[in-house]
């Protein structure tokens, strides 16, 4: 029965491997490939437990590090959706609905509940775990973005209005790392790399 | 004041970066190409929440997690040294010791000790925490060539006697996880992908 559990668990631990191969539209800092999901989830959680101090509400860090370290494993059936990819994002919550429904069950039960519960949460953004994820989920790719000299926003001439629109709620999570943002955007707004049309 | 210390931990995260373009010699599961130091230590917080039922001795979940997220990003200024390289290993300590002394004052100061005693635990192996830690650091690499048909183990020339002597000690964090790795071991020297010494 034991050995059974450790079977299943460790064929998790494989199958979720691939989340290495699924690519990214963000540049690395330094701008000399596309990062993919296993790299931006690590980055997360080291961001979780490094700027926890700056959720609006006191977190439970650790079931946070455990929901931004799983929250793309579902882009192994479904993809990454580029986050300004208008016809993409439409048919995102199907797909990774799917992919939730497929993945997840791989583990022993007790597991396998207890890991979508969390994916749902993060999927929920009502907990101030969820809230504090999708911020850092948020604020990951324009650290990197202002880091490479804008050059994925540049490729995709994203515009202020986008940006802004995707965080409209990246301040429910944190008011001082929003605040941090916007300076980064107004600075890359200047510069050119994202384009004004507000 | 707190604008600083944002601004520090930003630069900390930001430099983090990097240990996305250090490349181990461990292949993905799918044998495409070798994974960096991101993707492994993605790999272990997962499995460290995932598995740690397995522990020998209860450990505190979250704070392993944090090992492992960070015990490799001495590698920015060390590189990565293979498991199986002498001559690499006898300078490793010197070369690692002087990136930490590097890397982790980038943080607030608090930070920096904190994160300083998680890469030293990780490092002493003497804590339930850093022993589960290793047992993960030695386990995955195993898990991932076996995957890959022996692929890395095949281009070293990897010998028994060399992944018996790097796990002398796992079983001291984890007895079941260490009769699994025995398992799979065993099944590799069958089929010819670690040279049978002993």
């Amino acid at each position: 029965m034991e050995e059974q559990r450790l079977e299943q668990q460790m064929k998790f631990v494989l199958e979720l491997d691939k989340i290495k191969s699924i690519v990214r539209q963000t540049y690395l800092a330094n701008g000399e490939r596309k990062e993919d999901d296993a790299e931006h989830s690590w980055h997360l959680a080291l961001m979780c437990f490094t700027l926890a101090e700056y959720a609006n509400e006191p977190i439970d860090v650790f079931r946070t590090m455990k929901m931004v370290l799983l929250h793309d494993v579902i882009e192994i059936d479904a993809g990454d959706t580029y986050a300004y990819d208008q016809a993409g994002n439409d048919t995102k919550r199907e797909r990774e609905l799917a992919a939730a429904e497929r993945i997840f069950p791989l583990l022993p039960k007790d597991q396998a509940i207890e890991y979508r519960n969390l994916w749902d949460e993060f999927e929920d953004r009502k907990t101030p775990e969820a809230k504090f994820a999708r911020v850092l989920d948020n604020a990951q790719p324009i650290l990197l973005n202002d880091a490479s000299g804008g050059k994925s926003w540049r490729e995709h001439s994203v515009k202020k209005s986008q940006i802004m629109k995707r965080n409209e709620k990246t301040s429910e999570g944190s008011k001082k790392i929003w605040d941090y943002l916007e300076r980064v955007i107004e600075e890359n707004i200047k510069k050119g790399n994202i384009i004004d049309d507000m």
